[in-house]
């Protein structure tokens, strides 16, 4: 199979691709890294990654910029960084990818449990986490050719430690378990759906 | 109390100011109507709106414009007609009305069933409903001075037949049902909560 994943080198990203280098082949993307550069906040650059890569299978998103910070002095130009660095970046991967992606192929998106398991400082994140599984259950219903898309929605991850302080009693998932759960998407057949990892 | 209602006159809205009048104080606003005019997609304009009408108890927004069509021809500017019309908006009355709003009172957002509960021609709107409701749970434990947030998410309603044939087998919410669940948020006592009506 002919996978994309988008934030090949990043934590999550490099654990995914470790887990389907052995048997796929993959098409690494990165801002600066990877064997293709996208800056998928930008819809023109994500038409000229689709072009450059021609046909694929799956696709796995794990990269998006999330704004934190404290509620009480949040503003509008906050609360889009995270619209734009996660959300709508997502959304057109798949608005767009929807022209290019091979019949049976598959979206994987990158949602996170502050969706339904908030924390402080992250309201806006929440709100994009939702939106992903919200626009997951949506277009999921729509997608043609047999098309299928679902999101990963990890909490704190192993990986990560400087993120414990910020998620008490939470038990932080192990990369095992994550790059598992974008496997069992891309591979598995379900769509619509959202994998929770951790929690 | 004193409530602000945006979007009084429309459909929703006026069933909600039906359902208030008689007990509290209500203060209308709309885009051309009401006795307060606001454009909520401007964050200009509800700072403004605020000015305006100096203490409040509560918040509810019944206004917000989602776009309508099929995935497979949806654009980024397409989408964003529902970012910006129904959740932007939505989460700019929030972040800029918390330095108004009166201790102890309340926001009542307007997220829909399709956040969870999908058709076809409407991911967009499924994903600002749901991004609605993970904005409600993430801000709730933010908010200050025991001040409330929580969402209403109407199904297709009674007053609105022209969209039953895109909700087949969904029955009607009454618009008693639906007001009511605005009241509930508004004189209850929860917070980060969705109150979902019809199905």
């Amino acid at each position: 199979m002919r996978i994309i994943v988008i934030g090949a080198n990043g934590t999550i990203g490099s654990s995914i691709v470790g887990a389907l280098e052995k048997d796929h082949q993959i098409i690494k993307v990165g801002v600066k890294s990877g064997v293709i550069q996208a800056n998928i906040s930008d819809p023109v650059s994500i038409e000229e990654m689709y072009k450059k890569i021609d046909s694929f299978d799956a696709l796995i998103c794990a990269a998006g910029d999330g704004y934190f910070g404290p509620l009480s002095g949040m503003t509008d130009a906050n609360f889009r960084v995270s619209v734009e660095g996660k959300f709508m970046s997502q959304v057109n991967l798949v608005l767009i990818g929807q022209k290019y992606i091979s019949p049976k192929g598959s979206f994987t998106l990158t949602s996170g449990s502050l969706a339904n398991d908030p924390v402080p400082f992250a309201a806006s994140v929440s709100a994009v986490n939702a939106a992903i599984d919200g626009f997951v259950r949506g277009a999921a219903i729509e997608l043609e050719n047999g098309v299928r898309i679902n999101s990963v929605a990890p909490g704190v991850i192993e990986a990560s430690p400087q993120y414990f302080p910020y998620f008490p009693g939470h038990i932080p998932a192990t990369m095992h378990q994550v790059a598992q759960a974008y496997v069992r998407s891309a591979l598995g057949a379900q769509t619509g759906q959202t994998y929770s990892v951790g929690c």
